[in-house]
């Protein structure tokens, strides 16, 4: 049954997502813009030379969406893919290789959006090309979405899918973001957290002055922000705002279990990440998948925030600045908590301390509703591939998916091929050919499977 | 008795400054080492073309200092001038005009350096030159010994003084870096703080890691050191370090007498500044001057350090630093009170959280003996050109002037034009060209007044 995958045509996917990786699509970074739409181009014209037909970019008010359509055979099922082309910003100093000039190196691609997220977006378009290379049809009519605004909290996807409803519709969806639990087992992520992100700044001395002028007498905003950032849990890391953890849907038992199933590994957990923090009365896995978390993700104050010692002066600085991101979950509204944690902050301020808030993204958890038709064709998929039956896992990032759901009426189910270990957000971010290898079959059978399945016009 | 200085002597003086300031030798960055010693040799030639026999760099392990005499007549007392031609870093976004590209504007020069401490240094060099053109001689001996190392604590001025003792004795010694009190009043600083300087680190994941994948479950370092930092302190801005203030010399209500002379204006300092904080027993004059102060000079976790968006990930970093700033007085030992915040924070610091300590420099506060001839110089000389007596201040940044005490058994009198607005140390730094006036009529009042003193060989 298991499809045989032609090695070579592993190495030409490598190559191809060296070639994506190079254009440097960083949505949030205004002077990558025309790099983003050169991404956009890209992946349009590889869509197109796959069939596609139309291949073509949507416009936003910021990044273009990609549109693509295989057409299928009259009365077939339309199947929609989504994805995101744009990557985050990357240092290149911490990495061992440039972000944007990839390199293959023990079996893997670094580079920047080579696991998060081109080269899990090059999957199923790698998978329509094997089986149309292979004389097959695709049975089903095959849509493909690929946003560029997904790291900066798909701003533009809900007007998108509201406006070309029509475009979009389809009988079932797929998430080719995302990834699996822990770093060898089988699993599908049925939920993702919500959140939000915004930026606390304060004001200090009208500018940086000399510490020995003011030092002593003055608020030193670094100071502050850090009072704030103390103040936001307490010493076992829970959240110390009142009221968030309020409508926290409790895990069920069955949930629980489901959770237990997966094969944490806490050794090189702690190895990896530093001791265990946060609600110790939930397991990793579950403090992750199914409970909130409140981050600060950067914070600065000062000179040399390059990491030298170049540029940090003896002042008391004018502003120091913190962007602090939330990860929601069931029935948390991140609105709602939103407000709570600059409540809580607010509080906090000593009088006459100058400072405020700037909001960026803020979006719903999503969950995969139980018993879904397409999220079966997934299992079933996956585990003829794996030869295990998939784990049910959480995946404790966000996906844009409530919007597919609120636009479109169809919830996607994640399938997505990334790991823990392959440096998302982070440095040395590599995808392994392995993991493409396993993606483009599971895609491959995906597919197939989704062309087999009797077209009734119901959902998969 | 004034010298009438001309006009055009300023704005010579002007010129010249912006040459100075036209060569970044910021001393703590790697990359403008030679950058430094293009200013050494800059000053070394205008000592030089000025008459000094010899004018000549000294090498440190570092960067060079600048060494220059002009041989007084048998018997003349011999005065050092000390000062420094290094300057802090600047960010160049913050700038109205670029850091080192000078620029007059309403009566200012502009530029890194202009006010602390290039603008100071060539004052007593402008003044050497008015009165040799003038015909006089100067009727001392002068030296000159202009360091490269300042802005990073002097590391190499002790093992340079030690070394070098014959060279530097002298029978007195002027500060030319520092300032007066306040934006209007005369004054002269008799004393200055001491400190240290270390940055404290926190590691958390082994690499900036998705906050999807661990937010919840792991220490985030951001929000250790915001505990650690938010620590420091107590709500009302004392320190909060056991210990700290134990050895402070109490303040002898004449000093305070002194102190309150001080026309000091909480109006401005407030809008300038923001709100008065720390010792509120004390006023600010006493806090800045006479107290001591803790103050976190940068503070960095995560990407965007640059203050744009760009850069801000949705990560876990994997680290988080802040460089700590301290300003001791008399009669705390900086190295005790080092090992005491360290102690303090060890303390704070969770079960199996690595962090660090990365120390740079150390160094005693400084207090000019009471009655020291030299100083009644300097009032005499401040007294007939601002035609008021000087009030007495004290220095709340830090001058490495206790080591010429040690080495050379010499109190420098400090004898700086430098004002509390002029953006040392921050942006927009400046220097007024009525301030040029001012400290070039002063230092060569000073000489005059140096110079006519009876050539006993005692301490003037």
């Amino acid at each position: 049954m298991v499809p045989a995958i032609d090695i070579s045509l592993v190495h030409d996917l490598a190559a191809e997502l060296g070639d994506f990786i190079r254009i440097p699509s960083v949505s949030s970074d205004p002077r990558r813009r025309e790099d983003c739409r050169r991404a956009a181009i890209w992946l349009r014209d590889r869509l197109e030379a796959a069939g596609a037909s139309p291949a073509r970019l949507i416009e936003t008010e910021l990044h273009p969406a990609v549109f693509a359509h295989f057409p299928g055979p009259a009365g077939a099922p339309t199947v929609l893919v989504y994805g995101h082309y744009d990557v985050q910003p990357a240092t290149a100093s911490a990495w061992s290789s440039p972000p944007f000039e990839p390199e293959i190196r023990e079996g893997r691609v670094y580079g920047r959006g080579s696991s998060d997220d081109k080269g899990n977006v090059l999957l199923p378009l790698a998978a329509v090309r094997a089986i149309l290379a292979g004389g097959s049809s695709l049975g089903i009519g095959l849509k493909f979405l690929i946003e560029g605004e997904e790291e900066i909290g798909s701003p533009h996807l809900d007007a998108l899918l509201a406006e070309h409803r029509k475009l979009f519709a389809c009988d079932a969806a797929f998430c080719a973001d995302g990834g699996m639990f822990g770093e060898d087992a089988c699993s599908i992520a049925i939920s993702a957290r919500g959140g939000f992100v915004f930026r606390l700044w304060i004001k200090g001395p009208a500018s940086d002055t000399h510490s020995g002028l003011v030092g002593g007498a003055v608020r030193n905003p670094i100071h502050e922000l850090s009072d704030a950032i103390a103040g936001l849990h307490d010493r076992e890391g829970r959240v110390a705002v009142e009221g968030f953890y309020d409508h926290v849907r409790p895990l069920e038992s069955e949930e629980r279990l489901e959770l237990a199933r997966l094969p944490f590994d806490e050794v090189r957990f702690v190895a990896d990440y530093g001791r265990l923090h946060g609600e110790s009365e939930y397991s990793v896995p579950e403090r992750i998948g199914a409970r909130p978390a409140l981050d600060v993700i950067s914070f600065h104050g000062g000179g040399g925030g390059g990491g030298g010692d170049d540029g940090v002066s003896a002042v008391v600085p004018s502003r120091a600045w913190a962007t602090i991101m939330c990860r929601t979950v069931a029935d948390q509204d991140p609105w709602v908590i939103r407000e709570l944690v600059k409540q809580h902050i607010r509080r906090m301020m000593p009088e006459g301390l100058a400072f405020g808030f700037e909001e960026k993204d803020c979006f719903w958890d999503y969950r995969v509703p139980e018993g879904l038709p397409a999220l079966g064709s997934a299992i079933k998929a996956l585990e003829q591939i794996y030869g295990v039956k998939p784990l049910l896992c959480r995946d404790g990032g966000g996906l844009p998916l409530r919007r597919f759901q609120d636009n479109l009426g169809v919830s996607p189910v994640i399938f997505a091929f990334s790991r823990d270990s392959e440096g998302c957000h982070g440095y040395d971010e590599h995808f392994p050919l392995d993991g493409m290898r396993l993606g483009l079959a599971s895609w491959t059978r995906l597919f197939q499977i989704l062309g087999n399945a009797r077209p009734t016009g119901d959902r998969l």
